[in-house]
């Protein structure tokens, strides 16, 4: 079976040679007579791979030694519980900024647990950029404020981070982590979703600064806690061991490629490539506004809806799959995560000047 | 690489022909041009996967129409703190038998919430028994009644299951469903993590009677709130995907080997074989009292502690491993799940019988 250009926003594309490695050592790993499924969490063989998972990213990412990582059960969205329940103090308050869609569900889960203050939202204007973080009047006595670096529906990205002074700045990466540079010191907690630029679904990593590893809410649940967490290393239960695995591969394959630095060049020529041709195009038209670009998700839209699903489906009958926009912005949406290879976006690009010519 | 024979509790061993399945299809799923893991939750290739499973849990477990079937983040640990969440009334209460180690952790969970009333335990025996349901005395006026049917630890099983009246029986059973026939309409809740006769780990899978799915407490995290969770067939966010697609082939296996009754003879099987030849042999003992002994996890001793860890190494050697028992109870353990073959257990009752005789 010929594999296809998968474009989907998450669960996303993973690099060919992961999932063929995977696939080799499923039924036995290495000289284990087993799978890494089977294994035992406490046992030496799987505390290899998790040990190593931990460092491939630490390295990756350059995460500083006063930082701790947890790999986590639920995806972004336990944590958007797990946040205030971790470091929002009794009666306690939080500046959440609204770029999107996850970054208002982040918020109204946080409602529920203490006062959100939402210090500034581009919803009006459906997300079509991410709010001027300078000209944004931030708390001095909020206990964190709430960033999403990405903006998967809206193919918006923070091209500046906010300068929060001593409150420490929070931040969904679940659909840019990996894809390009972060500076880990400026933030005190990062976390993402595995499902984009990590490995499978069902898996949260998170990134904390160890000042930050607080008494949790007494009715935080216990797989919520974070520093009950850092002391069990990420084992308070059995913890989703397969997808730590296949995380890990992930690492070892971008750290093969050159790491985030390597992988940030291709990301932006890819990026490049599909943006320059929309903008020269007459019958597609980029939906973010330019200077907040999204790297990792690429919308656009022809203006006619019966256009953009012929589109769809042009391009699907070539093996480009997963384009269809999210119904909050319609029309299409590349997702093109690190896992796409240059030459899926070539051909992309080739699709859409064929179905262009052809609709002319 | 020959595969060993896996005791281990948790993770444990999975069917190698479900492995096997797995491997040959992880790159690509079917003609569909993408793994499993990278296919959108949303999407009708992946729903296939999903509604497959659910009917085949329900087909498997003849679950009656009026309880839902949820696949949820993170094991049983997680629901620990979602049953109270759910349905420990304001105020109320709940009766817990504490009848091994995760039945205590459920328990001490629960506190947190609301009033916890241990209405009977073994914990003075060390566990060796459960509590005989008969003679406890429950509360009328309990939210519900928390039992976990078989202790993995211990090796030992409910027998019998209590009758609790009007009062809702809430079961873990992580270690022992699908190994048994259950009667699912005499519980509000079953719910068992994945990783022992389901899947992978990281996965939890909760049937709920129609009425429990009430208005959880408003501290309740979102993805710990069933009802919500109904409504949302388990994606409020983006479920485990790659967990429930092996969870299907998993039923999928089990179904092919004709379903709960066969699997049950064979490990009634496979456990009276073990136990037998404990109960004649002069070197090892049976650690749970032989009314409430476990089919899934075998405990037993020499009595001798360097004698153990010679016997656990000398398994080892002829590719029988994880036999060490948990520190609670010292000496061995074998954890005979579904996926162990009855050929295992032959083999292991052959490497104890020989180690008896050179250490007679």
């Amino acid at each position: 079976m010929e594999r296809v250009f998968n474009f989907s926003a998450g669960p996303g594309a993973i690099a060919q040679s992961v999932l063929e490695k995977a696939a080799s050592e499923l039924v036995c790993y290495g000289d284990k007579g087993m799978s890494i499924m089977e294994m035992s969490h406490r046992s030496a063989m799987y505390i290899e791979v998790y040990e190593g998972a931990k460092q491939a990213l630490r390295n990756l990412m350059k995460i500083p030694d006063n930082y701790e990582i947890l790999f986590l059960h639920g995806g972004a969205t336990m944590q958007f519980s797990a946040i205030p329940l971790n470091i929002m103090k009794k009666e306690g308050n939080a500046d959440y900024v609204d770029s999107g869609n996850f970054a208002h569900l982040a918020a109204v889960e946080a409602e529920r647990y203490g006062k959100v203050n939402i210090v500034a939202s581009s919803k009006e204007d459906n997300y079509a950029y991410v709010p001027d973080v300078d000209q944004i009047k931030f708390n001095a006595d909020a206990d964190y404020v709430h960033i999403t670096t990405n903006n998967t529906i809206y193919g918006t990205r923070y091209t500046k981070l906010p300068d929060t002074g001593d409150v420490p700045l929070v931040a969904d990466a679940s659909s840019n982590i990996l894809s390009e540079p972060m500076d880990v010191s400026k933030f005190g907690v990062i976390y993402a979703g595995a499902q984009k630029n990590i490995g499978p679904a069902g898996l949260c990593v998170l990134i904390v600064r160890k000042d930050l590893l607080v008494d949790a809410c007494p009715l935080c649940p216990k797989l919520l806690n974070w520093k009950l967490q850092v002391k069990n290393d990420s084992m308070v239960n059995t913890p989703n061991t397969y997808g730590i695995y296949m995380a890990k591969l992930g690492f070892e394959w971008l750290a093969g490629l050159g790491g985030i630095d390597a992988i940030y060049e291709i990301n932006k020529q890819k990026a490049a490539l599909l943006y320059d041709y929309i903008d020269q195009s007459k019958l597609f038209k980029g939906c973010a506004q330019k200077e907040y670009r999204s790297l990792m998700n690429v919308t656009f839209v022809t203006g006619d809806a019966d256009k953009d699903a012929a589109f769809v489906k042009y391009a699907t009958k070539q093996g480009l799959v997963n384009l269809k926009g999210h119904r909050n912005v319609g029309g299409m949406r590349a997702s093109i995560y690190n896992a796409m290879p240059l030459r899926g976006v070539e051909k992309l690009v080739e699709v859409m000047a064929a179905f262009e010519k052809e609709n002319a």
